[in-house]
């Protein structure tokens, strides 16, 4: 029945005002409206349709993408017609988000204009950014190559200054020095950002950005020197297969001087390498911020996911039929509620952390700007740890909630597949996961090490000034309601993370040379940054999951005792109860439209299986009733005389 | 340089012989040398291409299945030309799995085959199995539904007797009784086994299995009051989108009474239910052969993906490099080894436990020929949890190998998105597995529950008859060798088990309802089901890292202690370092040919990126230099003319 909420008995339920909600989510009421009136906006027009999308081709798909990206632009410029026109506006980025289709624009405001906004001069973004900000270019960000992609001070490809013609020579010496994976790349950008090793007279000045022309701006042909083409298929059906991730190599392509990017170090007419008085930290804080969106991002993504496994598991029935009455719901289960709730709570948090790491973001910058780097390294690592941290908990988070939804979450029309398919490099762009949590790792140690010299412990790490009280505390939890203060789990998480820290440093100082015993620890230092990174996001259903899950690193640090363990757990179960009324309005906080969602298990009305039904018969393979191949594969076998069979 | 083997170095690594371990790995060496015949001989076919398939449609990709299909049943046929002809015996299975793409052919021959073999009386064998043998029928197995796949019992397709005519009207009633995934169903099979309550004057005997044709054999069209259709796409890109899961609705279809399968049950004439003198438990016989036919995959998924892992490992370079030198292989750092060597050890293990599920698959089957029910209950516990363990963790571990090749593992050209899709329904059909996991759950809760009645625990379940000791147990390790002695290993793992169980039983006496007990602790005793199954795969790497994994268990259940616990971290680093020179070969010793393992990333020259780079110029998008739309939807962004812009 169409306009009918199969889920308005579980909206009854709801002990809390999910308008209010709405809000808390959004972040600001204005922020909440904005969202809300751009999202409805793009549900709908029938260009952003997603729905048909998992079964085209590479090529149907791609063409697809050009046109959204395009009629995404026109929309942009429509919405600001009665004032001035900035692509930059929150309407124009909540518009892209909305479109939910990773396209070339994603790299060319996200990264391209970023960069020149960042790294170039104030001469270089006056020439550049009139026309990116006007789209009469389009840029892209070439830095990862085949061979290189964590490491960047390994980079190959070269730009070499020639004193003759005042230009450098941008080139690409091997194969694996093939610039690879840049988006926007492979058949759209006009421009990039290219990042290279400066070489001036023979000496390596390491890697600098440097903005270079890739195609005729007439015909769209690569430049001479330039060859450009898409690396090929991805994880996932349409996922980032509407992206033109491309492969780009340089044969001795000579560009401008003045188009390295200089704005903290220049090379001047005569070849002279100098560094500008603009403060090379600076780097950090773009850092600072790239994670923190990732941070936010993660929250939008896993609540999609549980916000699709929520309101299906409160639709879907299974078992538990008495008399012929309805089975049980799924939701009420306690192993699904184990499952799918410390995810709902991990979206919530993962929100808040994002909204805190922005405020993160501003102290930064300005600390910067009155040229104050004492904050930095600390600000740096947490904002590594929480990018490793949110963005492998989401992934795992999505296949979490795509199992969840039993076999129909396997189904494409189930949204789970392409959001899962289209999340995971998240995982390992902008800092391989592992790599992020090595480097909070080392800081921890050294934060440890430098305890005994005075140096105070800030921001995230200041609980390690504390360090010989955790080291003594054992947890005083006596019954399972004594885990609902906040103040005895976030106890219990900082001892954790401290002493597993402080057992790292002591097994580092067996070592003679420190470096190796890095290299022979990595794994257990590995774990003592996750402990420290979950304890940044403790709050109540999640932490206690956590705690439940990392049990072993608790009681052998000897933080709480088996009993106050399973109190925890007991404490875990009761909390699930009382989330459990609440499950369905917590998800429809988030605002979602159905086109966002794009999952017909996570319709807000609830009315999956007539549309699950509904939406088979628009797969290609229904365009007829006897499959296209069957006189040529399929009569044959049916015909066929088979002599010598034996049966 | 193509010939050069770029792994030859590690190869020479190697501490064992290679050729032994390829016959260990294949079973015997009549396996090895059939599976390396067929597998070179699929390889070499230009028919059973893969390379090209991640970009196609769905339409050309559905129309490639069925000529490969075709194809692979010629091949078959010409195989066995000189002698008699069975597309059962090994070579024709052997040749469909190197096929490595899903199609009808795997539900023909895996389930609508084996159904009537097992289900249907001599007289339904001797008509139906020659058609299906020769293919000139081709059949599915049409039991999930729309609203019902995990509880069976909760169909809702009914197939009534009508006594007037002698026959059975099947009928879908309700819209979530619409068939829903059967594979092969949507555009191929002419059959189907199809599952229904059997309605006999009013009365509902549950769910039987019945042989309904489907389509014409002459044009293909679904007869009167069928209506079938693909269900559309699914997770991947190929993966299973080559198959055609179906919907499928009756709408008061009639078959001949002799069509519903009788082995077990009848109904005769006069309408009368009749069972026969053949067990019903022969039903769990064929459970444990198809359950034990998924563990054996679960080892073949996961060592492809640990094979292309730990070829890329070992070929990839990033870090640490000094003074121009070569950077470090990523397979040297420890944090690699930590994630990678545990599932190399895993894949090993399951292909051991595969074995000897097969072993007692044998003894089920010769026990219930002598009518010995005795040991059929724990078996099919055990089997139900090793599917579950086994399914999770290698598609877990497939993931995991993915994000180990690091940003390139997101590349179709590696292999490991489509077998992470392809392989993940796994963790759904054949039982849910935490489903399945309850059910052991049940079952281990009634066996300690049992003890006191001097009920023999058997099987797997044997050690539980040492409970008392059990209890007593605390690990005597007091150096990191001691977790070498696998009697150790093996003790800590069933004191953790027996104590988990025990907890489980305890806490469920506190509820007055069993039931309600079982609900409320769902989530503990999954936990202690894990703990019984994982004890039953323990091998020494494999066994530690779990140990490591879930310390907490063994920690708070008294089993060892916190300084126990490190020691086994220690051991562990070091059989990580006694795997180390021998992982390449490990790999090696599976014998895939690289036509099999369909990974760039993954070849057995280690020749990786000049065959990426070579890979990617096949994609569709390189099919033209400038992109299909690009006068549509680029052109015109570019050549635009904003006003009103602010800048």
């Amino acid at each position: 029945m169409e306009g009918v909420d199969h889920l308005a008995f579980e909206r009854n339920k709801a002990q809390f005002d999910v308008d209010e909600m709405k809000i808390v989510w959004a972040g600001s009421r204005e922020d909440f409206e904005l969202s809300d009136r751009i999202s409805r906006l793009v549900a709908s027009d029938p260009v952003f349709r997603k729905d048909d999308r998992a079964a085209l081709g590479r090529k149907e798909l791609f063409k697809n993408t050009l046109r959204k990206a395009a009629h995404a632009w026109k929309r942009v410029i429509e919405l600001r017609l009665s004032g001035e026109f900035s692509a930059l506006e929150p309407e124009a980025y909540k518009l892209r988000a909305f479109v939910d289709q990773p396209a070339f624009t994603d790299l060319h405001w996200g990264m391209f204009v970023p960069a020149i906004q960042g790294q170039g001069t104030d001469e270089q973004q006056q020439k550049w950014l009139p026309l990116a900000y006007r789209m009469q270019i389009i840029g892209c960000y070439a830095q990862t190559e085949l061979g290189h992609g964590s490491n960047v001070q390994g980079l190959e490809t070269t730009a070499t200054f020639d004193p003759k013609t005042d230009e450098f020579v941008i080139h690409s010496p091997t194969l694996t020095s093939s610039k690879w994976w840049p988006g926007g790349l492979g058949k759209v950008s006009t421009h990039a950002v290219v990042y290279a090793r400066l070489i001036i007279d023979g000496q390596d000045y390491g890697v600098h950005g440097f903005i270079v022309q890739l195609r005729s701006l007439d015909d769209h042909l690569p430049l001479p020197g330039i060859t450009i083409g898409d690396i090929g298929m991805k994880f996932g059906n349409a996922a980032y297969n509407t992206m033109d991730n491309g492969v780009l190599t340089f044969d001795h392509v000579r560009i401008p001087r003045n188009q390295m990017l200089m704005r903290v170090s220049q090379v001047t007419r005569e070849g002279k390498y100098v560094h500008s008085n603009v403060p090379r930290q600076l780097v950090y804080g773009t850092m600072v911020y790239v994670r923190q969106k990732i941070v936010a991002d993660a929250s939008v993504a896993l609540s999609r996911a549980v916000c699709i496994a929520t309101r299906y598991s409160a639709v879907r029935r299974q078992f538990g039929s008495h008399n012929g009455g309805l089975e049980t719901q799924v939701i009420d289960y306690k192993t699904q509620q184990s499952r799918l709730f410390p995810l709902l709570a991990s979206a919530y948090a993962f929100r808040f952390v994002g909204e805190w790491l922005l405020w993160l973001y501003t102290d930064v910058t300005e600390r910067l700007k009155a040229k104050d780097f004492s904050t930095l390294p600390e600000a740096h690592a947490c904002t590594a740890g929480l990018k490793s941290l949110t963005t492998t908990a989401t992934a795992d988070g999505i296949e979490e909630c795509r199992k969840l939804c039993g076999g129909h979450g396997y189904l494409c029309s189930s949204g789970l597949p392409e959001l899962f398919a289209v999340y995971v490099p998240a995982c390992t762009y902008e800092g391989d996961n592992i790599v992020l949590l090595l480097q909070v790792a080392r800081h921890l140690v050294k934060t440890v090490s430098q305890l005994s010299t005075g140096n105070k412990p800030v921001g995230t790490t200041a609980y390690m000034a504390r360090l010989e009280q955790l080291l003594q505390y054992h947890s005083d939890v006596k019954k399972a309601e004594d885990w609902l203060k906040p103040n005895v789990v976030l106890e219990a998480f900082e001892a954790r993370a401290a002493r597993m820290c402080v057992a790292c440093a002591q097994n580092l100082s067996k070592f003679s040379n420190p470096e190796e015993g890095f290299q022979e620890l990595a794994a257990d230092l590995v774990e003592a940054a996750v402990a420290h990174c979950q304890l940044i996001v403790v709050s109540n259903v999640y932490a206690l999951s956590l705690l439940h899950k990392h049990l072993g690193d608790f009681i052998s640090t000897g933080c709480i005792d088996p009993k106050q363990g399973s109190l925890a757990n007991e404490q875990l179960r009761n909390l699930y109860s009382q989330v459990r009324p609440n499950a369905v309005a917590l998800v429809d906080a988030y605002n979602y439209t159905d086109h966002y969602l794009g999952s017909i298990l996570g319709r807000y009305d609830g009315n999956v299986y007539p549309k699950l039904y509904e939406e088979a018969w628009k797969d290609p393979l229904n365009d007829s009733i006897v499959p296209d191949g069957f006189k040529e594969y399929i009569q044959p076998l049916l015909k066929q005389q088979l002599r010598n069979a034996r049966l």
